[in-house]
């Protein structure tokens, strides 16, 4: 036989039958089942998570309610409170309360025994790929908000922020803490969790009643760009009191100074990078050049933030307000557009499916604290913003009451408050599920209360917009 | 004190002292410290993967050749066999090999005895989200192939593509088998490894010499174009083959019909239900409708070819290729590429990063065998493309040795099969890395030769296309 001659070549594989680096293959695959089946799993999970984000999202849009509270909504049904089709070994789950893990073990060679191994890979990609999500979130807002239009709508806006930011931690925080005995830090991060106007939700509605240019309008933006900016140093703060597991008055100077100090410093070191970065990027001719470059400048921050104690998501708004500001920016919006269509949806969709609502259940005795602190921080929320409003001085031709409503739905970084403060451990179920409540309901009620208060341009105020 | 009254509140909560739930967020945080410093540990590779890629990419541009080509070589210098920023656990490395955890180490709170979770999470992380790079890069291949135009082409490009497929295949797994006592299953890897024409090169190539819309231009696409096809159903074949462990003719003829049905079968119901999904799409009024449906019918057709024991990319692939008959097309591709641009790297990068090329040092003895299949497989892989071009019948004024040439560049799904086969334990590191090696060489020469062969469009040929 030919073969068995050759076979003492002097470049021979150590093994010359032709079955037996199959028989290690298979042994390899047998030791490490998981590889094909974790990308099936992942796989599976990323088309519930769409499908959840999608009809929630669908549904949400058609009754006018923002999308992002479909998809929050979604991923409670797919979740841990009603289908269990993503769960997480976070929240105590195993191999065999996962729907995906069923279906795997029915549909493939997937083995009980090796379920556990899978189902622990997936759930850790599924969570890096939703943290991912917030990244690229923030860096998007970022990316979004303007500085100079920040610093241009001015004194009025910025009261209005302060006050917007301030009256409610106070009350929130303080009422949780004194009236209800909520621990210190779960109180502040509940607190801290009611400061933050949402954005697009705002400026959706404002849009939708055709006011977005109004003189409330543009306050209302200003107003909630700044609130969010505070909402992520709060933010910031709040969880890195956690990490540091200490909240001397030292310590939060300390922290508010280096997420101060860290904003600033990156902008300013950033804005004199960015020419330089943009210069690369032109000099640059294979795919991707714009969006890899802004990414790694993003990822960087984020970990430099990471680093010094702080929250990643900080580092990546800070980016995204950097390269706001370079002749890059709509070119660098398109591109980021689906990526945070894909990652964003995946942050919402597990902070849904990680809630248990069953906290909820009135039935049951010890569940009445949670809806006790919702209701609390459901009113807190609303009077909190409402006030703000009426801190607009000299001005009695302004809407002050609208201008507060406006400022009422919370959505995104209220979510983040969420999310972050359960996946440190932080908050308890009752007080998690409190925040997402209180969320929920601001962005349920705002839209018909403004539509209340601050009714359709007339024709007048229509011609004098488009005087200013 | 007002505190100590209320602790006695009904709905107090379980542990009143402020810092009692502080101690608990702790201790969860102690035992899971991996949570915020995962998402560093990826952020840190994925920055090292794109810069990688982007000066590996950029160098290669600056001397004409393909970026692919520098992306792989990037992954070389960041992986095993050079600095060690990027290494994995699938190749022997722990925690202390990890360039990026050391660096986690000192600039964090990372302690010794929690890295090699921490490194075992990040490497899990970027390994499936290289596989969803190759997931991403098959879909966008199907979405830019066009069936029509592959039928259109016609027998000229499947003579070639058949006889470019067929011949290297045969000559190089016959050759490996007989005269290098390799065994069955990597000398079949590597024989069909030798068969993809990488179209992305090949018609950079062309469009880079005036030459894309020749006669013989569209030959070298169309003849591409089916080479990949073929390369795709092979690949399928050949990884099967080691799942099932079997190389019985029955089995190979199984997979071989089960790979076509599949790509039959999706293309045809896919047609028949891709104006439902695009009516759907349109309906749709939320952000990344499009995107989003597309990702979850190309997700749900990779898990049922993974379930069906083919390979997840060639359900992607054949999402594309019936998304690319939608007139959703343009727009899909445009939402497809950040996305591409961000995944793709990372399959490509990892490729070469886990490639130990110390296997190809010539002083070590045991190492000649890779170097002297790597000589043997770029042999057979330029004769065997090169005669293709003359099975063209009764074309006397072809230039049939320009189109042999121009099928040289092997490319994306040869690293494919790389990648593929070294994940699954079938190939020995010096089958892998004289593959890796053949990629690069006949990358590397195609360019050259193809001038020498195929000159600059004259002006009369110019015209003459002109006229076509």
């Amino acid at each position: 036989m030919i073969v068995a001659q050759l076979n003492d070549f002097p470049v021979a594989m150590i093994n010359f039958s032709p079955f037996s680096l199959l028989a290690i293959a298979e042994e390899k695959i047998a030791q490490e089942p998981e590889n094909a089946l974790v990308l099936a799993s992942v796989l599976l999970s990323l088309v519930a998570i769409y499908i959840a984000s999608k009809i929630g999202g669908e549904l949400c849009s058609r009754i006018n309610l923002p999308p992002v509270l479909g998809e929050l909504v979604g991923g409670v049904i797919i979740g841990v409170s009603v289908l269990g089709v993503l769960v997480f070994p976070q929240t105590g789950a195993t191999a065999e309360d996962s729907l995906i893990i069923a279906f795997l073990e029915r549909t493939t060679d997937l083995q009980p025994e090796a379920a556990q191994a899978v189902f622990e890979a997936q759930s850790e990609v599924i969570i890096v790929l939703s943290e991912l999500g917030v990244v690229i979130l923030l860096f998007e807002i970022g990316l979004e908000s303007d500085l100079k239009e920040l610093l241009r709508v001015g004194p009025q806006a910025a009261a209005v922020a302060i006050t917007g930011v301030v009256a409610p931690f106070v009350a929130g925080t303080g009422g949780l803490y004194y009236l209800f005995g909520v621990p210190a830090v779960p109180a502040i991060f509940a607190g801290a969790a009611l400061t933050a106007t949402s954005i697009g939700i705002t400026a959706k509605v404002l849009a939708e009643l055709g006011r977005l240019n109004s003189q409330e309008g543009q306050i209302i933006i200003g107003a909630a760009v700044i609130d969010d900016v505070l909402g992520i140093i709060i933010l910031a703060v709040v969880a890195s009191l956690i990490k540091t597991g200490n909240i001397e008055v030292g310590n939060i100077l300390y922290l508010v100074i280096s997420a101060a100090a860290f904003l600033v410093g990156t902008i300013l070191i950033g804005r004199f990078l960015s020419p330089f970065l943009i210069g690369m990027v032109k000099q640059m001719n294979t795919r991707g050049q714009l969006l890899l470059t802004a990414l790694v400048f993003a990822f960087t921050l984020a970990y430099i933030a990471t680093a010094i104690e702080l929250e990643a998501i900080l580092g990546a708004f800070a980016a995204g307000l950097v390269l706001a500001e370079t002749d890059k920016r709509k070119e660098l919006e398109e591109q980021v557009a689906p990526v945070a269509d894909l990652v964003v949806p995946v942050f919402f969709v597990c902070v849904g499916a990680r809630t248990d609502l069953g906290v909820l259940n009135p039935a049951v005795p010890s569940n009445r604290e949670g809806l006790i602190l919702a209701a609390f921080l459901i009113v807190v929320a609303i009077i909190g913003k409402t006030i703000a409003g009426f801190t607009i001085f000299g001005r009695p031709d302004i809407n002050k009451l609208a201008i507060g409503v406006g400022l009422v739905p919370r959505g995104e970084v209220g979510l983040v408050f969420a999310g972050v403060g359960s996946a440190s451990g932080a908050l308890s179920p009752a007080t998690e599920a409190a925040i997402i409540v209180m969320v929920i309901l601001t962005t349920f009620l705002a839209p018909p209360f403004l539509r209340v208060v601050f009714p359709e341009a007339s024709e007048t105020e229509t011609s004098e917009q488009e005087g200013t």
